[in-house]
C-alpha cells in the first residue's frame, strides 16, 4: 500500500451479489419491452460484465467472438467459445452454450442463430450494439452472415436502451468508481514527492502506474503524461521521451480501474514557476469546475450543465477548446454517454456518475483542462475525486 | 530496472523511422491494387499505428470515431477529431483533416465521404475492416450512414490484405517483440524469488505487473494468474482471490507491450510438490513445443506445424484441449492470424512472428498449456522468449 498522508480505507472488494446482476437484467428487459425487442445480442466486454460479472483479460484476444443473448423474459444465455465455458459457469448464468472455437467456417454463428431463433418468435426484432460509443466486437462479415441466417428477423439498434440502463449506477458500482478515484487522488497529491525536473514523461507514467497498482488499482489503462514549456498543446497522446524542465506545465490524466470501473480525471502541475497567463487559465477552469459542482441538480440537462461552465470560461477569455465537450458519463468505460455540450438534452438523473471537465485554450497552442468525478445525488453533486486545490500544484527540482 | 540474473540489454527505443511507415504503406498499396481497391478505410488503433506510428492511450475512449484513408497512390490521409490534430501532425502524415468532435449528427462522416469520394473514381471499391480478428471501431449505424453517403461505391472486406501485410514483420518490429518477451522471460525466471505460498492470484498479478513495468515494459494488458489444486481447469479468467496452497499448479500467461508490440507466452509452476500426472503432462507439452521449434521451416502450412505438436500430444495421451488451436500470429495484437490448427493452410513465411502453444487436458477438468514466441527465419525458428526448462519451476513456502 502507498504510505501517504491519505491512508486508503479498505477496498470495497471484488464482485457483486447475484441480485445485482438479476436486477440489471430486469431493468434491461423493461427497456427491451418498451423498444419492442424480443432479444438482445451483446458482444462487448463491458456489456458481458455488466450483466454477468464475467471478468477476463482474454478480451485482449480478438480471435473468437463471444455472444450474450438476453431474452425478454428469463436469465441471459451465454453463447461462447469452449475456452470460456468453465469460468462462465462460475457466474450466475445457468444456460451456457459453447462451441469449439476458433472455427472460421462457423464461429458460433449457427449455435447463436438457433438460440436467437427460438427466442424471437414475437416481434422478430433483435436489438444489437449498433449505436454510439459501443462498437460491436463481432466482425461485420460475421454479423451479415448472422442476419442472413435469420431472414425473418430484423436487427435494430439497442444502444440507447443499453445506455439508459448503464448510465445510472448502483451504490455498489459507485463504490468501485469512488475507490478508483481515491487511488488516483492520492497518487496525484503525493506526486511532488517522487517526480523531479529531469524525469521523462515515460518515467513518470511508469512510476505513477506502479504506485497506483501498489495502492490497489486493478489496472491503469489510461495515463497520458504530457509536458510542454509554459503549456501543453494537446492532452491525448503521450507519454513521450521529453524530460521535465523548469517552466513546464505537466498535464496528467488518469483512468485506473477497480473491479471493472474507471475513474477519469486530470491534474495540471507547474514545474517550478509558470507564467501568469497559465495560472489565470488554471484558476478559470478550476472556477468553471466549481460552478458545475455547485450548480448541478438532477433534472438539469447536460447542455445546461455545460452552460454553467462555459459562462465562466467565456468570462475568462477562453479562445476555444478542441475537446468538444466539458465532461461525460463514467463507468465501465473511460468515457460513456452523456456529453456535457450544446445539443445534448440528456436529463441528468440521480446516481449518474459524471466527469466535470471544462477546458480552454488560453493562448494559441496552449490549452488547460481541469476535471473532477462526481455522482449525482438528490441534493446535487457529490465528489468522488478529492477536489484539487485552487492553486496549481508545483513540481520542483 | 529489475536486478536479476539476466541484466536486460538496452531497449530498442521507441518509434520507427519514416521509411518504415512509407514502406508499409507501399506494401499495402500493392495488395490493394491486387484486390482492385481504390482506397482503404481504417478505424482501429492497431491499423492507425501500423501505418502512421500514432500512439495514444486515448483509444480507451470510444466516443469519437477516427479514420485513416489509404489511397491507391500517395500517402495516407488522417480524418480525425480536432482533439487529435496536433499530435497527428507530429507523425509522417502531411494530410490531416479534422472536425470538431463529438458531433453526433455528423461525426466526421461528411468529411470522410468527401475524402473517399475524390479518391475512388476508378473501381469505386473501398476496402474496410470487415473480416476476422479485426472488428471495426466505427459503430455499425455510422458505417451504414457512410455507405449511404457513397451510393456509387462498394464497401468490401480488406482484412485479408491488411493481415497479409501485417503478418510478416520487419526487423524493427521483431526487436520490439523480442524486448517485450525478454522482460517477461526475466520476470518468469525470477518469480520464485518473490512469490510465496499464501499470496493471492491478485497479489501475484499486481507484483508481476509492477516488476515488468519497472523493467521497461510500456504496459501489461494481459496477465492471467490462475491456480488450482493439482491443476487448472481454464486459462483465460483470472486473477481471483484464491491464495496459493501447497500442491497447487500456478499458471501465468503474459502479454506485455513494448512500443505497441506484444509478447504472449505462459509458464506453469508447481507450488511445492505436484502429482506425477501433472508433471508428465508438462513434459509432453514441453516436448510438443520443442518438436514445433525443431521442425518449423518456412513454406510449411500452419496445419502442418499443428500436426508436429499434435503427434506428440496424442502419443502422450491427451484427452482434448479447449483452446482450439496450438498457437497463432503475434504483433500489435496479443493474437493475430494465422492459427496453428487443422484447416489453416496459411503458408508460414520468413519473418512471421508466431506463438507455439500446445495444450492438453491430462485429466478431466485439468489442463496444461505451454507456450513460446518465435520468429521464422530461413533456417527455421528463432526463439524470442527464453526457452522454459523441461522441468516445471517450483514456487515454495
Amino acid at each position: 500500500m502507498v504510505k501517504g498522508r491519505h491512508a486508503l480505507p479498505p477496498p470495497p472488494g471484488h464482485g457483486f451479489p447475484t441480485g445485482e446482476f438479476a436486477g440489471r437484467t430486469r431493468r434491461i428487459q423493461q427497456l427491451m419491452a418498451a423498444a419492442t425487442l424480443d432479444a438482445l445480442l451483446l458482444t462487448t466486454p463491458q456489456n458481458f460484465r455488466y450483466l454477468t460479472g464475467y471478468a477476463s483479460q482474454f478480451w485482449e484476444s480478438p480471435t473468437r467472438p463471444w455472444f450474450l443473448v438476453v431474452p425478454l423474459q428469463g436469465d441471459p444465455i451465454a453463447v461462447i467459445p469452449e475456452i470460456g465455458g468453465a469460468q462462465m459457469g462460475a457466474t450466475w448464468l445457468r444456460d451456457i452454450r459453447t462451441w469449439p472455437a476458433p472455427r472460421p467456417e462457423d464461429d458460433g454463428l449457427s449455435l447463436l442463430a438457433d438460440t436467437l431463433g427460438v427466442l424471437t418468435r414475437h416481434s422478430g426484432r433483435i436489438g444489437a450494439e449498433m449505436g454510439r460509443e459501443m462498437p460491436m466486437r463481432l466482425p461485420l462479415l460475421e454479423f451479415q452472415a448472422l442476419s442472413r441466417a435469420l431472414p425473418d428477423h430484423q436487427m435494430v439498434d439497442a444502444s440507447s436502451a443499453i445506455w439508459q440502463a448503464r448510465m445510472v449506477k448502483s451504490e455498489a458500482e459507485i463504490a468501485c468508481i469512488r475507490y478508483a478515484a481515491l487511488i488516483a487522488s492520492t497518487a496525484y497529491e503525493e506526486l511532488h514527492e517522487y517526480v523531479r525536473i529531469g524525469m521523462t514523461e515515460r518515467e513518470i507514467n511508469s512510476l505513477l502506474t506502479r504506485k497506483m497498482l501498489a495502492a490497489g488499482a486493478d489496472a491503469v489503462p489510461f495515463l497520458p503524461v504530457i509536458s510542454g514549456p509554459g503549456g501543453v498543446e494537446q492532452i491525448v497522446a503521450g507519454p513521450g521521451e521529453r524530460a521535465l524542465e523548469a517552466g513546464d506545465v505537466l498535464f496528467i490524466d488518469t483512468g485506473v480501474t477497480y473491479d471493472g470501473y474507471f475513474c477519469d480525471f486530470d491534474r495540471v502541475y507547474a514545474v517550478g514557476e509558470v507564467g501568469e497567463e497559465c495560472r489565470r487559465a488554471h484558476d478559470a477552469v478550476w472556477c468553471a469546475t466549481q460552478a458545475a459542482i455547485d450548480g448541478l441538480r438532477p433534472g438539469m440537462t447536460c447542455e445546461e450543465l455545460w452552460g454553467l461552465m462555459n459562462a465562466v470560461l467565456e468570462e475568462a477569455g477562453s479562445l476555444s477548446n478542441n475537446v468538444g465537450r466539458m465532461g461525460h458519463g463514467l463507468g465501465m468505460q473511460l468515457t460513456e454517454p452523456p456529453s456535457h455540450m450544446p445539443g445534448d438534452k440528456t436529463v441528468i438523473e440521480e446516481n449518474m456518475v459524471l466527469t466535470i471537465e471544462p477546458g480552454m485554450e488560453y493562448a494559441p497552442g496552449k490549452m488547460i483542462v481541469h476535471e473532477e468525478n462526481i455522482v449525482v445525488r438528490a441534493s446535487g453533486a457529490e465528489l468522488l475525486s478529492l477536489r484539487a486545490p485552487r492553486e496549481m500544484w508545483v513540481v520542483s527540482g
